[in-house]
């Protein structure tokens, strides 16, 4: 799924780029919209995030438009893998790119739990 | 070197934590510490990073008091590589760590340069 | 002017809603995308704010999809005052509304300057 | 009550000083301390934010250090008034100032509430 993100003034830094610390949130912009709107799920994450790695390639600056490319890469019986690609939406040079690894969490008993079966087929369609 | 960090209320999620950007952000704040306690140099960055990688162990929920280990493992030719352990202040307990790549830059000509010698041993002290 | 808001899921508490210094970076998206899409100046802001009020009337919950109005209310030689009004883009409920104050800024010499003139009447049009 | 404010790297805008946003967080952050250090109170907010006002009298740059003052100044049946002021550290110059109306707020009912009156004294003493 790819979706366009909205950067905001404050995610840019002295430096004049993106600071970042904004691809994590990046990452998790896209992360829910695959959520919402591939998967159907309602605004609400019973997951944590185990693991987050990004690679920046290129600065974003003011007035680049960007994209967030994410796609499930690897289901397990508690955690999935998530890969993302930052674009320059104009040109689809990359920016940055990573991933994330999200354990199912209950959140009332505060354990890690299995990915139930209709969830599991959802997150492989991502 | 050693830095407590003063968590924000707005750096909890509703999940009742510390958001998992934010520990890229306490990289930084641990970071900017350093460079400017420990190897005493101004509060401006001319690096850029390249790399950041969180593994989260541990929610940190609210009064959870908050210190970062940041160390520097690896100093080559243009890069660096810290590596971060977060801490609960109380017992040590591990919430997260991670690694960030920092490269030297210079953004009057926007490029990457040779870490200058100077700079290089006060680094490894770090 | 009205623009949709991407909210992000960092922007919400663990009150369960969007935290309140968020509004005043919503309130910047939205100047933001009236300079540039509807002044249709580059994405560079050669003022400083010197007073931001915000009024919070109802609290916006995850999923809550956000528009902001933002209208010029008064232009002075200096300065100028824009409104914005938060609303539920389902229902067009008021999330929280308030205002900013805009002072034209030349960065270079670090003081305040008059509006040029032609910069006068595209504020007016917003 | 005045407490240090640990400013961080991505507070600061393109404008090379703190974001306007970043104000509100910071009045937050000194109620927070108040609530905690000033107010004997475990680290949870029974209250609402209703009203946010921030006047910006100086640009906060990279390495000013900052502290903020906060005041209760009113104290009604079911909301208070806090006033702040942000100062550099080093000679007192006054960088913003504002206040912040906290209505009492029944996260489980969902409506405002009467100050409990143990309360009523402790805010009247920040």
């Amino acid at each position: 799924m790819r979706v366009s993100i909205e950067t905001r003034y404050s995610d840019y830094d002295p430096g004049g780029h993106v600071n970042n610390a904004c691809y994590v949130t990046y990452f998790e912009m896209a992360r829910g919209r695959a959520w919402v709107e591939a998967m159907g799920m309602p605004p609400e994450f019973p997951f944590v995030v185990s693991e987050a790695l990004v690679r920046y390639v290129r600065q974003a600056r003011l007035g680049d438009p960007l994209d967030v490319e994410v796609t499930t890469t690897d289901v397990r019986e508690k955690s999935w893998l998530l890969r993302y690609r930052v674009l320059d939406r104009r040109d689809d040079r990359l920016i940055a790119y990573g991933h994330t690894v999200q354990v199912m969490f209950d959140y009332a008993t505060q354990q890690s739990v299995e990915i139930p079966a209709e969830l599991r087929a959802k997150l492989a369609a991502v």
